[in-house]
């Protein structure tokens, strides 16, 4: 007879039920091949016996086999497994999770880069990107409006499938709020909310790129737009970035020999450079878009974060025929986790747009969207912006101040005039490659440098971010920086 | 002069600041080529005048323009648009927000159908694809749970940027949960959390097909899906469906001439008709995809509902050779507006998607995943899914007795083991497109009959879901449904 007894395992501490427990581990050795096709079941009397169970456990154990397809039951016979199952002897795996690591069929890998691993020791300073100050967060108050608007009667309507260009009041208020800050005119028509910038960028670049498409990027750009961007199997045509932004002059030039299907731009504030695109460069542009018919992917990631003058109103403020797709988010105003962002354009790209979005992930988070509508409405968006506003600006400002003071000899910048980020070129005697090396001696975690410099133009520069440092960190930081570049300076 | 007292109006009962208003204009102007390059501006204590502002307004406004780049200051001559600026005059529109209608470049338009527009009449009553009652969502515990995430302390690590494979403690939770309630046997390494099913299918899509691969879907078969893989130019070869699922011995036939890449199954209860893919072409698809190296796309999207008996595991459960691509949601379950999905594979496979997803939306929303995390963990998901199991039983009872009672002679159906659709054979005597027209005049809306027959195999059948539905709903839902097909055989 078949060892039954030692083949299962019941265990009558866990919440699933004996008698599925039962016939699960009965499917088991029948898919592995244990209990063959046409095997005659034990009794059920006898196995109830065997395994210290109640008779009426197994009855009901088989029942489920019989229900699912895996036996047969003959009356006055017996129990048989079902005689149409295909073999399929594996040998018996071990009961606890494994990673499975390969896959049994072959799929397409791509350029995208993998994030890289963080570092987890609790002490170490890592630099960043320029991303925001994340225990700034208004969550207490998110949190309650979040809480607040699910207790409405009103909102059980909301929690069904809902539109893919997101929730309506959202998209009310955002153009509202967004016409007014930034100058646009546009309606609510021209306007899809989606999870943050990166989304608004994927769509754009699946609605305009294949191959053989041309797209045109600063020569320093921001490495993820490039990625997105070359996933498509587009081509990235780059021109050349200075103190007024990208050349607008070389895109004219390229438009002479080929046709252009879009150009991005972080006009606000250059990514990386931090540099502002000129009123002069940016009319240029949009009259080259016009001219020649491609899109302006005009990614205004930092629009908020200007410490010197009023934030510069957007290309797409000026955009008359239609030729800028504006994305932009609060990720980086209120928090990343917040992944509430929103792509503006002509009606015909919006709606294409939304359809697409319906296929990648069906639509957004309308209770999110409904909180971040009060939030808007009730101006706590706007008061939130104010006072990291400040913070921030003192922040840049010790940063910098500490950075020429302690650092002038290693680093070259410019006080960046907005934004969180600074664009520092390391003196050519060193390499960020031993910077890098030397600071993790220091608990200092440089990261991935090489993104700055994708088309390998040998700049030798990077951003640091301030804006997520409190002064204490500041300090420190720029003191373990210095320990480093004095470490690397006497090893020369 | 220029006219500047009526081309300019400043509203001050706006919460934006007088200077900018007045900058802004002024950029307006400029860019509209009524202040040409090279304009003198007027003195700024003149323009106070004209306009009855401070002086110091015009003065931060000039001050604005010259640090925008709109104009230069020199000193002892005055202020003056700047030379460089390109012509670019535009006939001025009107202040108020328009819809901007045409994009001014060509991007791709897909086959991607566009969401059907609701009805907007309260009183109709929809039909619908099996979706559930959200009146039924534990509203209030989710957002208590996330009100109280929001205000742990350590939650503030988790508002930054994340991993691209979801929150960790959420991904522990679901492995241990999907382990021990779908009889799989993975690890936390093989688990993607995606904004639903939909995100898994369109990643695996993807990642799977490009243009001249093939893709085996049911000649019925879930509409979305049908349209995600078309999207990305594979080819869809579709093979029969009967009271056994996906016919098998089709595939394999296929298999013998075509090189497939993968196949796409319903397993637990076959969209739209609802029967379950047996134990023997379970077993046996597992042997092709294994023998042939193709990929199994298992959409389990309504594992938790069944009425007859437990619910059979998942053809993963039973994968050991690394084929098959598992993708589930909470979104029926709990409700449609909670983006919580997964996508389980081989590690190596979760990785290029994890990636992938990267540069689609960055990441998910941690907070929203640790509140499923306390949700689950808490056992607040199970006792939610024994709640409703019991109400949509009893809803399923009724709309199949009253179908088959009332409307026995122009509906048939089978009792669906489980799910919340019954899929719905419409006499062949009528058309849907007579019933739909017909019951808009009973406020009844059947929506769109025509995503069940991609393939127009004119089954003349369609999946009507039962379970959002009170019996009070139901009653009145057949009601108008007889009054309809009464109206119908009248006029024959």
């Amino acid at each position: 007879m078949f060892p039954y007894k030692t083949s299962i395992y019941l265990d009558k501490s866990v919440k699933e039920p004996l008698y599925l427990q039962l016939s699960n581990q009965l499917i088991l050795l029948i898919r592995e091949g244990q209990l063959t096709s046409g095997t005659k079941l034990i009794g059920s009397r006898q196995l109830a016996e065997l395994l210290g169970i109640h008779r009426k456990t197994v009855v009901a154990s088989y029942e489920e086999l019989a229900l699912q397809g895996w036996v047969e039951s003959i009356p006055k016979k017996g129990t048989f497994v079902h005689n149409n199952l295909p073999n399929l002897y594996q040998k018996r795996k071990e009961r606890e999770s494994v990673v499975k690591e390969k896959s049994g069929f072959s799929f397409y890998t791509s350029s995208i880069l993998k994030a890289k691993k963080a570092f987890k020791v609790e002490e170490i300073i890592y630099l960043n990107d320029g991303t925001s100050d994340t225990r700034l967060t208004p969550l207490d108050e998110i949190a309650r409006t979040y809480r607040r608007v699910a207790s409405k009667k009103s909102t059980y309507k909301h929690l069904d499938y809902g539109s893919t260009y997101g929730n309506n009041g959202l998209r009310e208020i955002l153009v509202s709020y967004l016409n007014s800050t930034r100058g646009l005119k546009v309606a609510k028509e021209n306007l899809l909310i989606t999870r943050g910038s990166q989304m608004g960028m994927w769509l754009s670049a699946q609605l305009l790129l294949k191959e053989k498409d041309v797209i045109v990027v600063g020569t320093t750009n921001y490495a993820s737009a490039d990625i997105t961007f070359k996933n498509t199997k587009a081509t990235l045509k780059r021109v050349g970035v200075d103190q007024c932004g990208i050349q607008t002059n070389e895109i004219e030039l390229l438009c002479k020999t080929t046709q252009i299907k879009a150009v991005y731009v972080t006009s606000h504030h250059h990514h990386p450079t931090t540099v502002t695109l000129s009123a002069e460069r940016r009319m240029h542009l949009l009259q080259l878009s016009k001219k020649h018919g491609f899109a302006i992917i005009e990614d205004d990631y930092d629009y908020d974060f200007n410490y010197n003058h009023a934030p510069i109103l957007p290309l797409a403020s000026h955009d008359t025929s239609g030729n800028v797709i504006y994305v932009g988010s609060v990720c980086k105003t209120v928090a990343p986790v917040f992944r509430i962002g929103y792509l503006i354009a002509s009606k015909d790209f919006v709606d294409e747009a939304a359809k697409l979005r319906g296929y990648i992930d069906r639509q957004g988070d309308a209770l999110l969207e409904l909180t971040f509508a009060e939030f808007i409405k009730s101006g706590d968006l706007d008061r939130h912006i104010r006072k990291v506003l400040r913070v921030y600006q003192q922040r840049r400002d010790l940063f910098c101040k500490l950075l020429k003071e302690e650092l002038g000899d290693y680093f070259s910048f410019e006080i960046p005039k907005g934004g969180m980020a600074i664009w520092t070129q390391l003196n050519k005697k060193y390499t960020w490659k031993q910077v890098q090396e030397e600071a993790r001696k220091h608990n200092l975690e440089v990261g991935d440098y090489t993104r700055y410099d994708m088309a390998k133009t040998n700049h030798n520069s990077m951003r640091i971010g301030f804006a997520s440092y409190t002064e204490n960190e500041i300090y420190e930081l720029i003191n373990r920086l210095k320990t480093t570049m004095k470490s690397i300076t006497k090893k020369l």
